[in-house]
């Protein structure tokens, strides 16, 4: 591979003109990408994703001191982070149909040919985390993904929910949504299916034979809906073993019983269906016709106790100490615990973590430690509700807003050939640039990751740069950037088809067959973790790029505009595609772009200057850091206090999207004028923070 | 309805005032169009869809009876008309799983709560008309559609087709087709299954729920793929008792057994399956994942038992002798014979029929006779090959091509309340302007059916005229406007959802449920049937509008000029979208239809200033009638010589479509320079023909 990196670097170094691009990219760097490993990356699968590791279970301590003999294996510096926080726990559940004749259904996968880690003794039973514990019974009704739009189509027919059974498909919006929307219809339990027409046969063959879901196949998973992250009892601190705790009961955690179910156990209960027909969409893959409700002869039994209880759990922290700047660290996360034996969610990213932790650990023996200090995370709990790393922020987040660099997040980073990335703005230069030294994932032709990724589309606003995601809901970033405002970004590879997720399925035998034997997306995946984590560690100025804010908002504000018109909170939309009310804070977006595109470079003449002296360094590095922090407004956003960060939060209707700008989005989704008004000035106020910002930036660099 | 009808009226008279509206419509057209009643056509229904009537079988001599009994009673000349076509009849048929485990599959439908006919003692076991006889077991093959691209994907995919039984979706083309390229393939047997993908449960409830098709339905039907239609044994040439007749072994019909089943059937064997995933698009509804092979283990039995012979059968003619012209004649035709009750096909047509004939045999003998003769005719053995109408045309063609003014055919016509008609470009104007005087079903604005369906798209030529469909294969107007050369056209009503199409199903109770009890679809496809008979049989000159042929030809070569281009046939397309090599043939439309334009504004000035006596009159219709004999060349289309209309054709490809212009799209789809170039001369020929009856028409004038 050596011939084929350094190829591309020396492409690298002729076509990278650009302000923050390197001539002289480190050769240190080119051996290091060199060196990741297809051989460990395997036997880190195999060593972390051979049995169960449910947080708060027994193999959830087995992985924490497998990960502290790694790290400690690589020479990082080891820390054990306790933490206590309520997690749920299955007991039992029971789902039959009781009428017109009983019928046992199953709930749990079974073995298949080449697989028996579906039957592992220590598998948890199939269960959604802090699903209410009750016993009921009761006709059925289907409510389709059980969105808020699915439950008003069912008021609109004059379908009854109250006091049913509602069977919900997956897909469409995070599963807690579904629980609190038909606990808010009056349900009284809720079963979630995997559809085989989302995830099953209507897509392609199922496992074993193929990759995708097969009738068994359940998947599991937290239901948590509460407005902040991590532990439920412990918002905006740590939950340490003594810490103060909010009292459960006033907690707004699930009150119904909920269950996840396969194909085959839904099955048993659409076929016996005989109300009304669905409308067009709902009906779903398996064989038969979708049914509104069950009928009255058609009696469903649902029974699910769980326990909650503050249980321990932990992360583990390798650090590599920085030789220039201990203080300031680069982090590089993964959770640890899965809802089975993970081999895909979360081990396909932390395989890439540990190759990376690896390779950097034998450079720093062999005297050559990062500039900055690298902190390797594996966090626990991260299925129960992102638990593990949202108690670590929350215990030093004043800390990590002075010198955390960055956080990088590879929850289930290697399952196919094609990179992707959801980023703050101010990294994605970085990512970009590293992109470049790292070679495509099974591409016989020389590409870089850059040029197959730019290929598939780039930036409207800036043609050198590929497509980012906006950082959004569910993994282990939500702390860093949306409470602390850490500038973050997950790296992933993506491309491959079918699915185990969350299901007794996802073992290594699965993941060898659906994403490859060849461990090439994760050789991809640790390459540009690596690439990034170096430019971030040992760049001699943090290599954010500030002014992709502007741009970044003057899009955002054109989106929302046109949702603020629709709801009739802006008049009349410019030629710019942004509204009348919003139009001064574009102005402001359009200043701070430009000032800041020219600050970058005089900050980059500086630079290749050399006259970046020790007291210009301290001052120009403080106020990089001070960027991203300008977004934090400490009252957070609108009925979500602990999200801070007032430019992306995760969705508030479906948990799976970001909301970019989410104050001023919350007022769109309420229609409320003064909310919207209250909203354009904070983000008014963030651009004044961004220019004297820029303002210091000046100065340090006089 | 009289007071809605007449504000119909009154709106046409005043804003239809181009070259062919009737300023002053016929008093007693507008009380016929009132007269027509629901509850006559629901008795018609209710006598003629009661029982099976296959063509040959004890139902179809008692279908003939009542039909002559009902043309007897409105005062028509009855003729009852008899063939001997070669009939397939079913003997018997087994499918079974024999490997691992013997299955006896289900091959025909039960009755349903609310519906017993499909146990009716005279239902005929379900089968492809025509099948080959054969005992066959071996290894199954799934080809999707089995079209030709499909048979084309498994052999790039190297699965062997030959020794083995393909399992085949209803779809795509005519199941003929899917016999035909299975036989070619080497299969040992064929199976057609109704997907619920296509037509069951993925689109609605099922039958009785609903109107789709239920697990059990089975869709029967021909599988005849021999250039003609008619009897297969007489092509050209009436088939009368005596005819000279071909020898069987010299006719390709079917060799290999080929069994139609229903779903549940097909998921037998589906779900037994387990070779490799199928690709992209031909996974279907069944509840399983669709592979391509069945694998070594799984074996499957297909007995198939058939007779052919000849069998007598009949059409049922009932004549209104015209008062005018006798010798000149409108056939209105809808064929008799089902599959099983023929609830709709063809029952919702000939009710049709059955009301019009009613209402215009009052009219006559209330001494208003129709100026020309009108014939309702009622053809047996359609669904065998279009047997009865084509068999009556070979028997009297060369003076149906000098009297014919026009067939309406109605099969199946009353399905839905959204009208719409495959037409001769020379009908177009004639079925439109009766639009005008027909209210739309179901439609409480006050509508006319021509309204509501110029609202969905108006004709790009010519903005006052709705879109019309080009006549294709599948019904027995081929006879007439293919072979014939008679303007043809079909009427109906579509719309509803659901399909009991050929199934045992295909009853009145699935009609009433489907369609709907106030037969509304009826009422308007009568009314509409009964406006266009009136206007072409007691219009002073037939109402043609041959100018149409000019834009139509011109809109079909624009159409084929990019086909051709793709095939390499003709060079630079031109701004009018048509290729060089077609672009002399073009200008030849285009100044026919400026020439037709002109001349049928000279004959409406004649026809309005009351100068059309009776020598005019005579040589203006010979030469109208001359207009549609242009198309027909006696050499007939390449390899389909029966096909004698040079403007339209069944598709050859599918037997589904239409080609327009057949013999210029045979040589695309052949690739076939010289026979390109031949077709152009052919088609410039018709031209010349055409310009001669303009020639004509304009000294007829003079």
């Amino acid at each position: 591979m050596t011939t084929r990196v350094q190829a591309i670097l020396t492409v690298v170094m002729v076509v990278c003109g650009g302000a923050h691009a390197r001539s002289e990219p480190d050769p240190r760097l080119a051996r290091a990408i060199d060196s990741v490993s297809a051989a460990r990356l395997r036997e880190f699968h195999d060593l972390l994703a051979a049995e169960p590791h449910v947080a708060g279970m027994p193999g959830d301590l087995r992985t924490v001191v497998r990960l502290e003999g790694l790290f400690g294996s690589f020479g990082l510096r080891v820390e054990r982070h306790e933490i206590w926080p309520y997690l749920s726990r299955p007991v039992a559940a029971e789902l039959q149909i009781v009428a017109p004749d009983r019928i046992d259904l199953p709930l749990n996968e079974e073995p298949v040919p080449g697989d028996a880690l579906p039957a592992h003794p220590e598998q948890v039973m199939a269960h959604n985390a802090y699903s209410g514990s009750g016993d009921v019974t009761g006709e059925v009704v289907y409510a389709h993904y059980a969105r808020q739009e699915d439950f008003a189509t069912l008021a609109e027919l004059g379908v009854e929910v109250r006091g049913r059974i509602v069977l919900a498909r997956y897909g469409g919006n995070y599963r807690g949504f579904k629980a609190k929307f038909a606990e808010q219809a009056g349900a009284a339990g809720l079963v979630i299916f995997t559809d085989p027409a989302d995830s099953g046969y209507m897509k392609g063959l199922p496992y074993p034979d193929g990759p995708w879901a097969n009738d068994a196949h359940v998947q599991r998973g937290s239901i948590v809906t509460i407005g902040y992250s991590g532990d439920p009892l412990t918002p905006g601190v740590e939950a340490t073993k003594d810490a103060g705790r909010l009292d459960p009961v006033n907690v707004p955690l699930p009150r119904i019983p909920v269950q996840p179910v396969g194909a085959r156990a839904a099955r048993e209960i659409l076929s016996r269906m005989t109300g009304p027909g669905v409308p067009a969409g709902w009906q779903g893959g398996i064989g038969c016709a979708y049914r509104l409700t069950g009928g009255e002869s058609l009696r469903v039994r649902l029974r699910v106790e769980q326990e909650r209880r503050v249980t321990p759990t932990w992360n583990v922290l390798g650090t590599l100490v920085g030789a220039v700047h201990p203080d300031q660290m680069v982090i590089v996360g993964c959770h640890h615990d899965a809802w089975c034996c993970g081999a895909s969610d979360p081990m396909a990213g932390m395989i890439c973590l540990l190759e990376t932790a690896r390779i950097l650990g034998e450079l720093a023996a062999a005297g050559e430690p990062p500039a900055r200090s690298i902190v390797f995370a594996a966090w626990g709990a991260e299925e129960h509700g992102i638990i593990g790393s949202s108690e670590w922020v929350e215990g030093r987040r004043d800390s990590l807003a002075r010198d955390a660099v960055a956080y990088l997040n590879l929850d289930m980073a290697a399952m196919g050939p094609r990179f992707g990335s959801a980023a703050s703005p101010s990294l994605r230069r970085v990512i970009a640039d590293a992109a470049r030294l790292v070679p495509q994932a099974r591409d016989a032709s020389g590409r870089s990751v850059y040029d197959e990724w730019i290929a598939r589309g780039a930036d409207p606003a800036r043609s050198d740069l590929p497509l980012f995601g906006s950082l959004g809901g569910g993994s282990d970033h939500v702390g860093f950037y949306c409470h602390a405002g850490v500038p973050s970004a997950g790296l992933s590879g993506h491309g491959s088809d079918g699915t185990a997720y969350h299901s007794a399925y996802d073992t290594l035998a699965w993941y060898r067959k659906a994403v490859g034997e060849d461990y090439e997306p994760a050789l991809m995946v640790a390459r540009m973790t690596l690439a990034t984590a170096w430019a971030l560690a040992n760049e001699p100025v943090v290599p954010y790029d500030p002014a992709r804010y502007g741009a970044e908002t003057l899009a955002h504000l054109a989106a929302l505009s046109s949702r603020a018109g629709a709801a009739g909170l802006v008049g009349p939309i410019g030629a710019d595609g942004i509204g009348a009310e919003l139009a001064v804070l574009a102005g402001e977006a359009r200043r701070f772009a430009s000032r800041a595109d020219a600050a970058m470079q005089d900050l980059e003449r500086v630079l290749s200057s050399g006259g970046l002296n020790a007291r210009r360094a301290s001052g120009v590095h403080r106020a990089m850091m001070s960027f991203e922090q300008a977004w934090i407004d400490p009252a957070g956003i609108p009925e979500r206090p602990w999200f801070r960060n007032l430019f992306a939060s995760t969705d508030a209707n479906t948990g799976y999207d970001s909301w970019v700008l989410p104050a001023l989005r919350w007022a769109i989704e309420a229609g409320d004028r003064a909310a919207f008004a209250d909203a354009e000035a904070r983000y008014r106020a963030v651009f004044v923070r961004l220019n004297a910002s820029l303002d210091e930036l000046r100065r340090a660099l006089e």
